[in-house]
């Protein structure tokens, strides 16, 4: 099931998109979105809900984050070919970093462009949705906590990055976490370790891999992660981004593909 | 004012503590408690209130975290002596971390030992606890956007911390984040700006500095960070922390003491 949070005439819901899924790696514009429909959810997807039958087309509604984290937890340098581009070693033990609540925004939405930066870089990365609280997760158990999985830009001001030695402002200013556009909670572990995952900006290819080029697999970061702390339901782990990283201007639109999710897409403005 | 949140009989309240005030410095369980008295805040320190009038004896209550923070900023080598103690340059410009709000806990919570570490450390430290959401905050404004100043204990797992080049692990884990015992609100920024600070475990001194020490002021932090981020009412600034951190071991007591704010008291013990 797609699950999307959405915004209609005022008030917020969950539903579940229904209609045909993309096969990934579409070009932002190009979703036959007009095809699907929204199916409100009575209750929340975090515990026991139904359907209620009712639906609205999704070209009616506004796509909100799907989720609404009390913490975004992201590993840095997992794939060997992005740590080498920018000059980096790949660690042997995975390494996180936390995107605030403040930084979440969902598809559509604007990114405004930081304004102590002057080299805000797009990284695509899928997104683990949380679905239960937990801890100390043994490593045969993670599937149970996982709710599902979605799309994530881990926009990142680079300049910042590189002289700041905890990356707080440089990961965590706000909007840039895009996340979306909805949580895919019908996949195992085994197909989210080997997804084609793409980004694109203004239509062109710029990150191209596949999420069997992690280096710590998606259970290795959730039981370390929750070796050291408590992840409540909603809480989002950001598994690292492929080769290709590089420069978003203001005007541009930069698009997140993944093979069985969808496109998270949104576009670069100025700060007003 | 010294605003307290606070539990009785199954019911969470925000107070304002009544009585003598400490004159920071204070060792743990000498604190003249009994001496004080909560007075029921109708409402919520973050807009108008007004007091109950019904008052009850601190010793009935349990106190908890003063606010539930959406995030914490903490800052880090803000005081050059504690930067030198652990062979580290004094960093040019501030740069920050976060601690989520799953790592904060009250005085008098017990600190569970984390498994992941051989090597728990304390951090004294001022915190400033934000009243109202913020960006781009100038210079001149900052004393508008600050509610009031608590005690925190900025836990550290030294030795993960030096082995995982972000720090979430190292500083984000579960009850590092100790806060209280309440928020003074009547201090301004200059008198915030030069308090005593001590740290001692089981009663014996291990830190002890001033606020006046700070490499940037709060003033600064605060620009900086709203620079890149909205902060929300109840969000926690930590400041740095001075010279003399060190060890904690499975049943030692720690205790933070801030000159005219209180005394923040934790146990550390093993994990269940």
């Amino acid at each position: 099931m797609r699950i999307a949070r959405f915004s209609i005439d005022g008030n917020v819901a969950f539903g579940a998109v229904e209609g045909p899924v993309s096969s990934g790696g579409t070009p932002p514009g190009t979703q036959p979105d007009d095809q699907l429909s929204i199916n409100i959810i009575k209750g929340i997807p975090f515990a026991e809900f139904e359907l209620s039958g009712t639906k609205v087309p999704l070209s009616k509604v506004r796509l909100l984050p799907p989720v609404l984290p009390s913490k975004v937890v992201a590993f840095g340098r997992n794939y060997a070919e992005h740590a080498a581009e920018l000059g980096n070693e790949v660690p042997d033990a995975p390494f996180a970093f936390f995107k605030p609540s403040t930084s979440v925004i969902g598809t559509g939405d604007p990114v405004p462009y930081p304004t102590f930066s002057a080299e805000l870089h797009h990284e695509a990365e899928l997104a683990v949705v949380i679905g239960r609280m937990c801890r100390e997760v043994p490593r045969e158990r993670v599937a149970e906590v996982i709710l599902g999985y979605t799309c994530a830009n881990d926009l990142t001001a680079r300049d910042v990055q590189r002289t700041e030695k905890q990356w707080a402002r440089a990961k965590g200013f706000d909007a840039s976490c895009p996340l979306g556009p909805w949580v895919e909670t019908d996949m195992d572990l085994e197909t989210a370790a080997d997804l084609a995952i793409t980004c694109t900006v203004n239509g062109e290819l710029r990150q191209a891999g596949r999420t069997s080029e992690m280096t710590h697999k998606i259970e290795d970061l959730i039981v370390n992660i929750t070796e050291a702390m408590t992840l409540l339901p909603g809480d989002v782990i950001l598994t690292g981004t492929p080769a290709g990283v590089g420069p978003l201007n203001v005007g541009d639109e930069v698009a997140v593909s993944i093979e069985g999710i969808g496109t998270l897409t949104n576009k670069v403005i100025k700060r007003g």
